[in-house]
């Protein structure tokens, strides 16, 4: 069999991405679609839809997570899996998670149009709530499936309003138990995700596509600092207990612990800083930060975490403020798997694709796939490296190549 | 004349003041009078109503400064002031500035009851917008008076909707040209405003009442810090712009300048870090702090701000951000006037009061009317320091005392 000429309807494929991005709690260009709202579940019908036409046999577990099958010849052997997400966060744009789904929708189609027969069965995924926006934990879906988060711990889950996972799945019309959800070690042969770099590098070094080798999982966790409010003009310098000059200690002492291991890998950033009371003239009584750490080496990014813990310690008793640490997630980096980098590589290179190593800085589904099967991933360029805003984009020929790679891939893979 | 008893009605002074706290647009006992709205203005009718019924004659300036006169003996003479506002912040309580005016109010009408005679008139002052809650300048009819902030100035103001200074005082019902607000030099003899502490420090020390020597005011600054976001795995450590990392670097400058004078009376706070875009896996792109400097020594708070402009220089070069400083304000501090320090102190020490002299450390009306007029200030006690909460508290004993020493001091400078 030869893809030389693969076969792909790019046309198509951008025709359906544009339509999925018209579906949308936003008005589009603009994409929200929150896992379990009305978008989400419009556009989850559009591309159940759009893999029955393609012939492919469509299931969805307890907690949405849709797997839309192809028989291989043997169907007794555990399936390729390949696939992403649909959910988008607040005022995102089109193709984070959507090129992995309608870009290995596609590549599926290349195969059956060019009369390939996998041995194996390929199954298109599509996660539940890769996005951590409703219920603020990202790869709800994937997450579940490799019993990561229990059904326990999931139940548990609560939106801003205080309404669970099981009143939002029940309105979106899964049911059965949660416990259904988590397969076994074994479930996929492999797994492999397409996915946009997030990232400037490929764009910026004129290349094709990157094998993404490491997936550096973050470490996040919410501080607060409870200090003493008061006027700032009554509060004289000796004995105030600021919130926010202890945070900006530990805003400080979390960079410096980033820059120190001597590893280009491990990033370490304060997103939020919120302040209480907020205002001119009041000293912070109380401040809340976030630090999300990330690397590819779990016990260098512990240590980066156990630094700021160190300074959290020591500002703590020489400010006299109370600081407390509540660790949102600690996931462990990913090492993808050597037999589907080689084929990717071996598919890049069949299909005259430039591409280098490199390591995914963003989560990604495959990072909880992981534990219940190899898994490599497969990044084409995103200009300036922009996502999660409307104006993240890739281009037409950019999306073709990573679709090319993937179906030369998966029929690697399956055959 | 003899004030040994002196016929203060605590009783009746502590109603008002409970009638007062009910005009409010929030749910007493939380107090929220914005300048301007509905509530301020039905609470200047009930102060306007009370001021009739004490006999004293009540006019109004364009921007709605109020003046209640009891006309004394010679009515050439300059009149002695005392009074302060009845504006409030959203969920503030009810002392702050209303002590000054009720218990102005009552000084009087206890020498009224005494058959004291003044020489001099005796003006009542309630300011208009001594908090900078809607147009985001404290003291705004202080400052008008004394033609710190000319009419030119005042009608630039906007409020968050974009709404002026014009618009809301005509709807007030306020009129005439905002020129004739500003009053000449020595409009008033002497001024002498009562207040409430708003630090802790009276009644740590069981003392009844603070003569204030020197008003310590403010410089305000916003400052901007603009950096590069990115997202928090795919952005790595060297050549990020962070401009949180930079805000902490300016937060923890201010800190360690304020505190690095030699004087106990510098005081800098950062109360508002304002940061864009604020999620966990964001680097911040845009930070917003605000700066407050306060010193009785105009120079040393003056050295406090080029220290951290300095800093700001430095950080701006080495991280390749950009910072942009905007001055709210930086008026000057107040040194209070001996002659109406020496009338307060003879006051105190007649009514068998204890008191110390001390530092105001927030901004008050009487900052300003010293541009026109001698100024000193008279503080009693408040619960704990807090003041512009809704528990702010002072007891009806440190009200009538402060009340008491008051009326001694106005029967002094007026005889």
């Amino acid at each position: 069999m030869t893809l030389e000429r693969p076969n792909l309807s790019i046309d198509g494929l951008m025709a359906e991405l544009m339509a999925l991005a018209q579906i949308s709690e936003a008005e589009p260009p603009v994409v929200t679609r929150v896992v379990f709202g009305e978008a989400d579940m419009r556009a989850r019908a559009y591309v159940k839809g759009l893999c029955t036409e393609a012939g492919l046999t469509v299931r969805e577990d307890a907690i949405g997570n849709t797997f839309a099958r192809w028989d291989g010849s043997d169907p007794t052997l555990a399936p390729i899996g390949t696939g992403s997400h649909i959910d988008a966060i607040p005022n995102a744009g089109l193709y984070d998670g959507c090129v992995g789904v309608l870009g290995g929708l596609e590549a599926i189609r290349v195969l059956k149009k060019l009369g390939f027969k996998p041995r194996r069965s390929i199954e298109l995924v599509i996660f539940t709530a890769e996005e951590p926006t409703r219920f603020g934990i990202g790869c709800l879906g994937s997450r579940m499936m490799a019993n990561v988060l229990t059904p326990e711990q999931a139940l548990a889950l609560r939106d801003k309003e205080g309404r669970g996972l099981e009143e939002w799945r029940a309105q979106a019309g899964f049911a059965g138990p949660l416990e259904s959800v988590a397969v076994p070690n074994g479930r996929f042969y492999q797994f492999v995700e397409l996915h946009i770099e997030q990232g400037p590098y490929l764009e910026q070094e004129g290349l094709d596509v990157g094998l993404v080798t490491h997936i550096a999982a973050p470490a996040s966790q919410r501080i607060v600092i409870e200090g003493e409010g008061g006027h700032a003009g009554g509060k004289l310098m000796p004995g105030r207990k600021d919130a926010l000059a202890a945070a900006a200690e530990l805003i400080l002492a979390l960079e410096s612990a980033a820059k120190s291991t001597g590893a280009i890998d491990t990033v370490g950033t304060v997103g939020i800083c919120d302040v209480f009371p907020g205002a001119v003239n009041s000293v912070p009584s109380r401040v809340l930060i976030t630090t999300d750490v990330r690397d590819i080496d779990g016990a260098r990014r512990d240590r980066v975490l156990a630094a700021l813990a160190d300074t959290g310690n020591d500002v703590s008793a020489r400010r006299g403020v109370k600081i407390t640490t509540e660790l949102i997630n600690a996931d462990p980096p990913t090492t993808c798997d050597p037999a589907i980098l080689a084929a990717l590589e071996e598919s890049a290179v069949a299909a005259g694709k430039t591409y280098r190593k490199m390591v995914a800085r963003a989560y990604h589904d495959s990072s909880f796939v992981s534990c219940i099967a190899p898994v490599a991933m497969l990044f084409i360029p995103c200009r300036g490296g922009v996502s999660h805003r409307p104006d993240e984009y890739a281009s037409p020929k950019w999306i073709g190549r990573g679709v090319h790679v993937l179906s030369r891939t998966l029929a690697h893979l399956a055959e």
